[in-house]
């Protein structure tokens, strides 16, 4: 006759070294059956010692018992008037406003990393992150024009094997997504640019220095592995001996391998929860934007006069002339470091930009996160010129877009079109808003995972065989620019170098 | 002169045997009319020994009572002053919340059910039903592409006759609506898939079983009537010698009559409701999805590590590497059933398994509810693409699809476009959860009934009349894949089966 | 000097025969000027015998009062210590809940006439009228359809004189608007279709009297004016003999000028909202739609019982088995009425109906306001249809369309597209409901006001010059079937016709 | 050793005269940086005399104070016992509902400016402002079109000088966006038209003067400033002689340079919202916009009387027989002044205009703001018709546009598809209701600042370099009309004339 224990003796064995559990009022030894179990030894532990009959019945077949325990492991029956009181399913209120932010494994995609940032950082820190342009429509459609794209998954090829590495100006990385040269990271979290760099560390992943950063380029770098891969990024000031000074800086620091020469911002865009969350008040106004640039109208200056934002108080000095006749040649001068040129948005540009090989080695297509000037094409649709008009530029240069990433499905559809890496912005600071270097790494981590378990879906091992034919596109292609080309002008005026 | 009652001698004549109803102040013996009012004699009983006027009056035009009963039916006049005071209309609060589920019959539709089910299920079913992949684009979208196509209803057809019976694989059935391999059926109900089939059976439908089921196979099938038709859907183990002990217990079930190879799901999808609801707590994580085939990155585990869910944790054990060459060559050795082939999600893919018959039988065209990969695309794409690229490919197979089936039309729909038969897997679960075996047959009926009524306003009598020109996919046409077929390719290496 | 008056003298003078009004600070005579006012005499005379400078200096630039009065019209100045304080704007509250039904000229459009009658009507008259198939996606699309159409107003295009005449099969009307064969018109006001009838009086519009008429063709036409058009509309019973008694008392009615036999509603659609609000109870089920045509299935006969509602009671006796062959003969042999086929959705079947003249003398294009066949296409997809597979048609028989009709605009829209006439059915009955037959008038008042508003400034005079160069139909043609037409094969058929 | 100062007398240094400021515990005296800072004076200021640290910090690298401060510019150290308790960062409520409207700098766009207005103004003059006809679709859509127009900014170009002078008809103007004849600017605020033209002057914008302007064209351009541009729109009344009356007066203004004749409202849009706005009471209905030209119908008289609005009012008297061949030379015989011709809404029409020069110098393409037919088009898709079939007009005459402009990316918009000049009507309005003269210079100043940006962001330096390569417009082509055009019918007639 099989031996009668007391619930309370059942809860001792509660432990990987002697794990007890009761199923339909018997008593199992499970303690080697642990290793064996398919969904893992964790969920049996959080039930060990206990009575685990109402979640285990539910989803086991009868027999499943028998069929992978030994009969001596049945070890005999509980005396059930020692059993606790059923009690109500404790169910985890999704709105609990529990004190201090929640454990970042908690957080399951983007949205939710944005909304405990938001709650933690300054509102002066939110308004700068999260604001864009006028109406914000292209930060919206940059997001927006991802979903719009279809996958097309392939079935029964193995994808055990899948990884994120790739190659980036001959660096090796372990992932194709890397930070973009998101300024002011200190507003949202003390760990700050640096905190940043802690976490691309853990995943060989790339980052671009803000020429903004709120740290300097030199404490960014400090903790940096042997083999972590920065650029930094460069907005020409009106004093080009500020410029030419912090490129000399730049030029030292072994880990910097690129420079980025951001075009999309020659002044700032409107930014107006920036300019509301940042208003310095109506006692004491800044220029507005256009002002900048142009101070006349005198008579109407206490209307012109708006409150301003970070944003533009970051443009100051700031120079809205550059041009591909001066300002390339100064830049080239100055460094040795291959050029990345940031924030084209027409095919038209991407062209002559392949034009001026081997000094620039990339191009970043981008709106700035939406930030310059509203309505202007996501990456997206400039890819899609570029593969329409000059599909020869992705063989003379390295393209890579930003803007609007949300989900490693959104990375997977623009490597398919032909970006080389897509960079995060905003995801990067709301994750060390929500949880310094640890909410960076879990927004890296989820952008890898999202990424990876996408391309095993598409049956893709790694990154450089996805293509065109994994995406449906139809109506992404119904919105692209089909006017007329400027290639023709551009050649003639390049024929040389052609 | 006409005798006068008094209200309470009319009200003694409330039956089918004696009914009497009060029009206009008069008394009618309506009994012998019953049977034949053109509204059916339940609208009278129910006012049986009553004042009928209120209800008679403003739907019928003076004149129909003396044409349609006898003078001697008129037995006299009502003493109005016993007549009952008029009272307000009971009007059924449509936001009535009393206890226990409503009837089934007054369930009108598949949300009502989802609606009821919702209530009544623990919220850990709930997550592990609706749950589907990051933001559940593909999940809405594959009920919404059905919306986008039209109807092209024809007249002046006799459609006395219409009904719902198809073979599939040789097999008479009641219906071409069959029951997706839904898994966990018992979280919902305890009738689990076993209550499924018992449904099933009252309409000729058929089921296939989940790899997951909550009941044995054995136990499902028990009860099933000798023509009952049932698949059984296998998930490849790593561990192959457990699926072949599966296999082997399902070849000698006579009324498993074929194997449904999953294949849209290699790795489980991110089913962010799922991991919710079913969180095993911060402090014993389970590992998220990409980690089950890829365990590197030790440094950002505590990061890594999601709650999981149920989606997950049946995942544990399944193969990532299954292949044409090695896998269906496996299958077909071990079993002599015919192989549907499910989760295909391009023409390439459906093209290439109507090259593996006679092996192959069928394919179901499926993104997996939209629980594998978002934005991948609903079942109406693909058969779009086949029609465009490789129809020929509707002769050779079966084509099934699912996901998304919300109406009758929807079924019928689908038909229209080449289907064979049409899956459902969460309404049959939702059913379930709303009213056990009674509440799947209330989701068979609803889905039968609007089908059928669909087919007679086209003016189709039977399912294979049903065709491209009754319905109008004008818009889907502008969204489906048009970009470079892999066929070609495919071709080659197949040159020697072409 | 000038004279000063107290302001209650002046307050005497607030009639049509004696009208002071004060303006700042002077008081006028303005009697003479009333009949000359370029904004109408009524708002001067609101403000009769009261300070009206508050309402009229905003308004009209200086030097006005001067130039249009003569001089002796200033008869002095107000004593401002005996006016009325200045009070509060009084705000007329739009949420206004007062006792019974606004004025009818106070709703304005279609909407307000359903937001009125949706609170005076009943529960189950309501349910009845609002109800649509399943989703109620055509019931919407025949709406939204006419927003996507816009308008090509011509300028310099004298439209003083404009007017709605039109002629339809011969018969003079006041407008191309007539009331649909809606059916139980008492349900919601005890005017009933005589109510309607009345109204189309008034305006010279035609009326199509339901089949399932509350009243009796006797009684609705009784009061017609000499010249007013009607319309019978017949669902052909199983009992043929039914059907027949009908029409030889049709045939004796001089007012009723033709018969449209419906064809778009065999069997009736799934109108929830309708069963909903008229259930019968789960203790007196009657059968659901299909089983009209279909009663097996008896085991679960329990489950299939829905409630049913106000349509399927009438659709109790309706024959589904009408055919071109065997209805359109019997119909002809029993009235000499020209014969309208209504509940076209196809151009085939409008292609096939050219071919039944002369007995079909016009067809009317219908998705039966979206109550039968949920996703069908609304008529103006089919106007489309026919206008770009078989324009012949217009020229064979009239055109005529219904449902989705809420604005003028839209009324012309259809008659651009080539429709003859344009048909309501709801509106007439909203306009029932909210305000009996003065409610009627509103509806076709206000539609007749807008139309003629709308041909004005299109600049087009009479309805025979609207045509598709008034309109932009580029996002319609965009959604329009353009699959494969059945015309060849119904050509072959009917060749000898041809 | 550093002195050390009590935060009091710290704080007496707070002007820009002696400017001081505590970091990191040091008091430093930065009077002569305040002119060198990059982010101007003034967010050093705000911070005078005061703890700084927390405001510095987050946004400032290390190292950049030494860098920029003269080392004895570090005064000493701080007392920390005298510096004040940290408080809470003072948001400022977003939602903060003070007494009197907010300063108008803080207003950053026309929704803000609409909303405020919307406060100030009465119930009357909102509805009169914010109505248009029935649904509002075209109103809205007005606004919409622009936002499906992409930009292509271009990088690498020196955007330095960027300004918006014009010139239109001839005449220098210091932006293209000019105030549209709206009428009643007084229901709004009491400075009224004449406080919109010293708002113009201010910006060197150009103001057509309504004929139903609150105040005369005298007041109006009376302080003018001796360069600023007027026209005067006409209504052409039925009574002939009170036009040439007022045109007579319009001739010997100087200032006023063109007439415009309105045309695209020949009878008024029914404006519901002024309607009920502005409803005079059921006991003095007004007659509705049909029956201005047409009042048979007397039975039903009594239902047909709406309440009427603002908008109705004004138009009494209008004459709606204007045609080419008569008004144009009868108004040219009565003024020497160019005449623009407003309300164009079709290529044909545009083309015809276009053959009547030189009289008649440009065109307004506007749907009247969505008030007189709804669901008429934008004037951007006029402009598309033009471009398409009959581009020729763009040389022949200054083509100008006006209607749901919003923000200076529409204005840019509308100059890159051909527009020479962009009027506004309601933001002007809206700009007056919220705060009179300088509510107008703040609409206008935004528009401009935005529209400099969006050109410098586009790489455009004057407004004759937009072009349509700068716009994406492939959504809007889609929707574009496409049919017959009438163009072949008009060059036969004109034959003569080309």
């Amino acid at each position: 006759m099989a031996k009668v224990f007391d619930a309370a003796e059942v809860a001792k064995h509660n432990t990987p070294d002697s794990c007890w559990v009761i199923l339909y009022g018997k008593v199992y030894n499970v303690t080697d059956f642990l290793s064996e179990h398919p969904g893992g030894s964790k969920i049996i532990l959080k039930l060990a010692g206990k009575d685990a009959t109402e979640e285990y019945d539910p989803i086991h077949p009868p027999g499943i018992l028998e069929e992978n325990l030994k009969p001596e492991a049945m070890l005999g029956t509980v005396n059930p008037d020692t059993l606790p009181k059923v009690q109500a399913e404790p169910v985890p209120s999704s709105s609990d406003e529990t004190e201090g932010p929640p454990p970042m494994e908690s957080l399951l995609n983007m949205d939710d990393i944005e909304q405990v940032a938001t709650k933690n950082v300054s509102k002066k820190a939110w308004a700068y992150y999260y604001s864009a342009s006028d109406d914000k429509i292209s930060k919206h459609f940059n997001t927006e024009v991802y979903r719009s794209i279809l996958l097309r998954p392939r079935v029964f090829i193995d994808c055990t094997q899948c990884d994120l590495d790739t190659t980036l100006l001959g660096h090796k990385l372990g992932m194709p997504i890397y930070v973009s040269p998101a300024a002011m990271a200190r507003l949202g979290h003390p760990a700050g640019e640096a905190g940043i760099a802690e976490a691309c560390r853990s995943f060989g992943a790339m980052q671009v220095i803000s020429n903004n950063a709120s740290m300097t380029p030199e404490q960014i770098v400090k903790d940096a592995a042997p083999d972590q891969v920065f650029g930094w990024q460069i907005y020409v000031q009106i004093d080009r001996k500020k410029s030419e000074a912090m490129l000399a800086r730049i030029n030292k620091l072994k880990q910097i391998k690129f420079i980025v020469l951001t075009l999309d911002a020659p002044v700032p865009g409107k930014r107006e929860d920036d300019e509301r969350g940042n208003a310095i008040g109506a006692s004491a106004p800044v220029p507005s934007a256009a002002k900048t640039a142009d101070s006349a109208e005198d008579e109407t200056s206490r209307i012109n006069q708006s409150s301003g934002g970070v944003g533009k108080q970051l443009f100051a000095g700031t120079d809205p002339s550059l041009t591909w006749k001066e300002t390339l040649p100064w830049l080239a001068e100055r460094t040795n470091l291959p050029i990345i040129l940031k924030g084209l948005q027409t095919h038209e540009d991407a062209y002559i930009a392949s034009l001026h090989t081997p000094q620039v080695k990339g191009i970043i297509l981008s709106n700035h996160g939406g930030r310059a000037l509203d309505t202007a094409p996501p990456a997206v649709h400039t890819l899609m010129e570029i593969r329409k008009y000059c599909p020869e530029v992705f063989d003379r240069l390295e393209v890579w877009v930003d803007g609007g990433i949300r989900r490693g499905t959104d990375v997977v559809k623009a490597l398919c079109l032909g970006a080389k890496a897509v960079g995060i912005g905003r995801p990067a600071l709301w994750g060390l808003g929500a949880g310094g270097v640890d909410g960076v790494k879990r927004t890296l981590q989820i952008l890898a995972d999202e990424s990876k378990t996408c391309m095993r879906l598409l049956g893709v091992e790694t990154v450089d065989k996805l293509g065109p034919q994994h995406i449906n596109t139809r109506l992404l292609e119904q919105q692209v620019y089909n006017g007329p080309s400027g290639l023709e002008s551009i050649r003639s005026v390049f024929r040389a170098k052609l």
